[in-house]
């Protein structure tokens, strides 16, 4: 039984149970296993849904990674990158409403997965300003400062405490104003 | 008995017992008057509510209004706004942190309120750009999509799912970096 087995079938028993019924029990059952196979590899609860939350938020990363392998253009790279965490995220909110809500029931648990998702996504916007300013492209004083008030610039299109903005009608077009002050911000004169 | 003194009374009464309990009766128990007086006023729990949600958003207009009569450069004036803006949030969300969570808790009674303050907030920011552009200090296609760009880019210093950030030692520095971002990003070339 691999750990990514486990991971699936604490998935599947969240949906079902929710976060707050939810018992590493009930995994074990659904796995036909004892419940001491799931604590060799997760040795609690907290553990194994820190594990699930990390999964579900390293889901987004390949496609942003891909994104990163590019080597076009900064802004053309920045707005791709932008668009595609948008799109991750979204495409998590509505695809699978109930299973959204139980992970953001989970989130207040799991801050330190979350800080990590975090310095990663911030890592690749720092990666992609400062390749824009390299090349000539973009003019900023500090990438690491302009990469965090990107991230929060872009808030409203990634942070899930706003997924009930991302079904609205307007939505494609105030990201696409958003985009645009963002890249007119970074650009060089 | 004035509806301003209504108003008072019920917010103490929020405060004490919390959004759950809270009762125009209670409220007319503090002013010392019948249930029927408050009602005169107010014709429903709901339409009370609602008074006290929008005398609540309604404290920052004042503020804002006074960096609205002013007529330097657009630029200091945008940068004034938000730094106003996000200033009397923070104020309302730290000062009073118990007051604070009641009147998230009414948030989504109270959208038609929200709606409308929002709108008011859009329309001083498109009233600055507008005026940047016609200056010839700012340069941006459709004031009113910049407008709403610049409204959500500055989300995580003004709408209260972002309370919790606001007592971040680095929140300062992150609210300068995303002013220059904004900045450089309607400012004429």
């Amino acid at each position: 039984m691999t750990r990514d087995q486990i991971l699936s079938a604490a998935v599947e028993v969240l949906r079902r149970y929710g976060p707050a019924k939810a018992t590493v029990v009930d995994v074990a059952r659904a796995l036909k296993v004892s419940h001491g196979s799931v604590y060799r590899h997760f040795p609690s609860k907290a553990a194994l849904r820190e594990a699930v939350m990390e999964r579900w938020l390293r889901e987004s990363h390949t496609l942003l990674d891909a994104v990163m392998a590019g080597d076009g253009p900064a802004d053309v790279r920045l707005r791709d990158w932008l668009a595609t965490l948008f799109a991750a995220k979204r495409k998590k909110a509505l695809d699978d409403e109930e299973l959204f809500a139980t992970y953001m029931a989970l989130l207040g648990d799991a801050s330190e997965v979350i800080e990590q998702h975090i310095d990663h996504l911030l890592g690749q916007l720092r990666e992609i300003i400062s390749d824009g300013v390299a090349r000539g492209e973009f003019a900023v004083q500090d990438p690491a400062a302009t990469a965090r008030a990107v991230f929060d610039a872009s808030l409203r299109f990634h942070s899930p405490v706003h997924a009930a903005d991302w079904g609205r009608a307007e939505i494609d077009e105030e990201f696409d104003a958003l985009c645009v002050l963002i890249l007119d911000g970074v650009r060089a004169r």
